[in-house]
């Protein structure tokens, strides 16, 4: 499919019709830790309706230790039908028992409660967390953010901006996107927002069952297609996992990853067909929005400075292709040679070394290009250094992002991740201060 | 075994009776890269002799990618016999090619030539290299180096530091010991010398074959006991499972991972006998010596600045146990929290979570010690956050060592592993200069 099918327009999730949002502050950190200070207030509790009845699709972390809300999300979304999400940050709700488990479902109660003019019974509420770990919610706080936010809905940009703002922890800036496309004569639009930062390496399934690999990052899409519930899932399972199980910034996977797609037909167009034209077109545009979203995860990384798009091609299966990318992907001794602008092929070599790939060192090629550019600089070909000067390689690698490609020259098997360099920012973030709890992440 | 039956004694691989060492300056590592400076003029070649006939196991590098000189001593040790080693820091010999081949062979030719009065065959000399990757050696400048060291060769303390100065890359501190001890009647010595700093998670077996895991980390160990070739491979295999292979620094294996022992019989006592009392005490001392020495790999890593020793029980399996200890011990988040000090037991759940192991979240126990202490202090029991205050945790994770104990109740399989947090300091280190090639490590 081509670009041409459709077009970015200004918004997020407010963008396609009946969508409405808002984002509050309601103090979840600060109390859930005992101590420290939210600085600037940011907002921290965000709702996202509907206003007719949706369909709901949904993607969640394979973390054997998985949070209240992600358990919740996981029985709900397979009946298909949604309403509303309420997400807050500050706080995960993981590791946090049975309690846990009970504050998720009563966020979805009194969320239901205070939409009383939206008929929304409390199953139709799906329900998000991020940020520290191990700590029960300060329900309370909670409550009030939601009676709040309730009154404040609407479909403005600005309150589409607020709860994006919301769901933030350790991002720097707001990470939102809309498109538009025909659908049976119909303008339908697509929108959704989402946040990550740290503990970054989704492996998200629809079960939680663990078909693939590993910040919390969310993400929440909504559009006015029609979509069957079946067909919606499948849509959002093929670009998840083109998109945000394609990332890593730190290797970690967090215990509350999420991704859900509520689909509303305001658009009034018939239901899509399995198979159909127009059912490539809605792909097209949901494995746009979601790979755009996945990027800026990585770009808006904790400390991260460069941006990497590691190819492996020729590996003999797939797995293999898989365990190559994320070891170059994931090595302590690579990333901080990014970070430096350091070509440094005897690392990445090292690590497609030691993953579970089989590889030969003398039918390895290691090549890199600029983004877009097809003119690829080979510093290896059949495992030997080429004449390439090292000069020529770093004026790549010191760009703000690049690509690496690496041929095993085995078999056809391929993959592609998205990484980021390590830098002494990533750990100066992570380290925290055990003076002040709220800057100890989750 | 207790430690009674051996006892500390000074020096390192000269201490056994008929070993001789020489380190000298040859300039490898300026020549190898083109260009830079050899701050300090640290000596860069080494030679380790026996004046008698020794038999030699080894453990190497489990990486596919593998360094030449690693793929000359597994051929060689498989022998039982050797004589000498020669050792250069500066340049891995790695991806290089046939060439590389080449020149690990003629650095074993030109050391036997150097050594005639010694009467030592090519076959008979072991090679281990470590640096950079992917550069040639300058052999001029080793051959130099080589001749040199073999007119300098004696059994003194000094000649012995001066071999373990030169095999150091990125340490800061020279990692070497010696222990006694009674065999027969007769006083049996042990002692060794070791480098690490970088590129650390060693995963060696005897064959380069890949039974288990993943700086370069080199290790010569020297004994006068007699012991045959078969009960040393053996011996040596155990000892290094409990040791080498069980530390991490940051989760790379090297190409060039090698640990060789040779034993020349010079104490004098009848050889040891298989399933013996003896052999029992020749294993306990090299327990002994390789875990002291592992150890010192990861206090003096790249930026080290926390050792914590991971314990994990009551895994389902063996391969759970050890995939659950390595997640944690290689989470970029679990690591940067070591480095602030901070307990923060939610993302070592995060981290089992995701790993390999089977776990359930309720029926995890978390805990704390100081090193040699046997009061464990819990963050989680059974999944559930203790009562123990914060600040307690915050007193046992501040020390520069701390053992972390977690129990998965799921069976009763164990790991161990000597890990070190993730500092700015081993970004900066690894990050390099790309102005200046003789900072980008291997």
């Amino acid at each position: 499919m081509k670009k041409s099918h459709f077009q970015t327009i200004d918004g997020s999730a407010t963008a396609p019709q009946g969508f409405l949002a808002a984002g509050v502050f309601c103090d979840i950190k600060r109390l859930g830790t005992g101590k420290g200070s939210n600085k600037g207030v940011k907002r921290d509790l965000a709702l996202l309706v509907s206003d007719a009845p949706a369909t709901v699709a949904g993607t969640f972390t394979t973390n054997q230790v998985c949070a209240a809300p992600v358990k919740l999300c996981i029985e709900r979304v397979r009946r298909g039908l949604a309403r509303a999400v309420v997400i807050n940050s500050g706080n995960a709700n993981a590791c946090t028992g049975r309690q846990g488990r009970r504050d998720a479902e009563a966020m979805a109660k009194i969320t239901a409660a205070a939409l009383a003019g939206h008929n929304i019974s409390a199953a139709e509420v799906l329900v998000a967390s991020t940020g520290r770990i191990g700590v029960p919610l300060p329900m309370g706080n909670v409550k009030k953010g939601i009676l709040r936010a309730a009154t404040l809905l609407d479909s403005s940009r600005q309150s589409a901006r607020q709860a994006v703002e919301a769901i933030m922890t350790s991002d720097t800036r707001p990470k939102e996107i809309a498109v538009a496309f025909q659908l049976g004569g119909r303008t339908v639009r697509l929108g959704g927002m989402c946040k990550g930062a740290g503990m970054i390496q989704p492996g998200m399934s629809a079960s939680g069952a663990r078909p693939a690999l590993h910040a919390t990052m969310l993400c929440f899409l909504t559009t006015d297609a029609a979509v069957e519930a079946g067909t919606l899932q499948a849509a959002l399972g093929a670009a998840v996992a083109r998109s945000f199980n394609r990332i890593t910034v730190d290797g970690d996977m967090s215990t509350n990853d999420t991704v859900l797609l509520l689909a509303n037909g305001r658009a009034g167009h018939p239901p899509l067909a399995a198979r159909s034209r127009d059912l490539a077109v809605f792909q097209s545009a949901l494995d746009h929005v979601t790979l755009e979203l996945a990027k800026k995860i990585v770009l808006d990384g904790e400390g991260v400075s460069r941006f990497v798009t590691v190819r492996v091609r020729g590996a003999r299966t797939a797995a293999g292709a898989e365990a190559a990318a994320r070891a170059v992907a994931n090595s302590a001794l690579v990333k901080t040679s990014w970070c430096g602008g350091d070509p440094n092929w005897g690392r990445i070599l090292c690590a497609l070394g030691y993953s579970a790939a089989q590889i030969k060192e003398d039918r390895i090629d290691v090549g890199y290009s600029l983004p877009g550019e097809r003119k690829i600089l080979h510093s290896l070909k059949r495992g030997r250094p080429t004449a390439v000067p090292f000069r020529a390689l770093c004026a790549i690698t010191a760009a703000d992002a690049f690509d690496l490609h690496i041929h095993l020259n085995l078999g056809r098997a391929e993959a592609l991740v998205y990484a980021a360099d390590l830098t002494e920012a990533y750990v100066d973030f992570n380290k925290g201060d055990v003076n002040d709890p709220s800057t100890l992440g989750g």
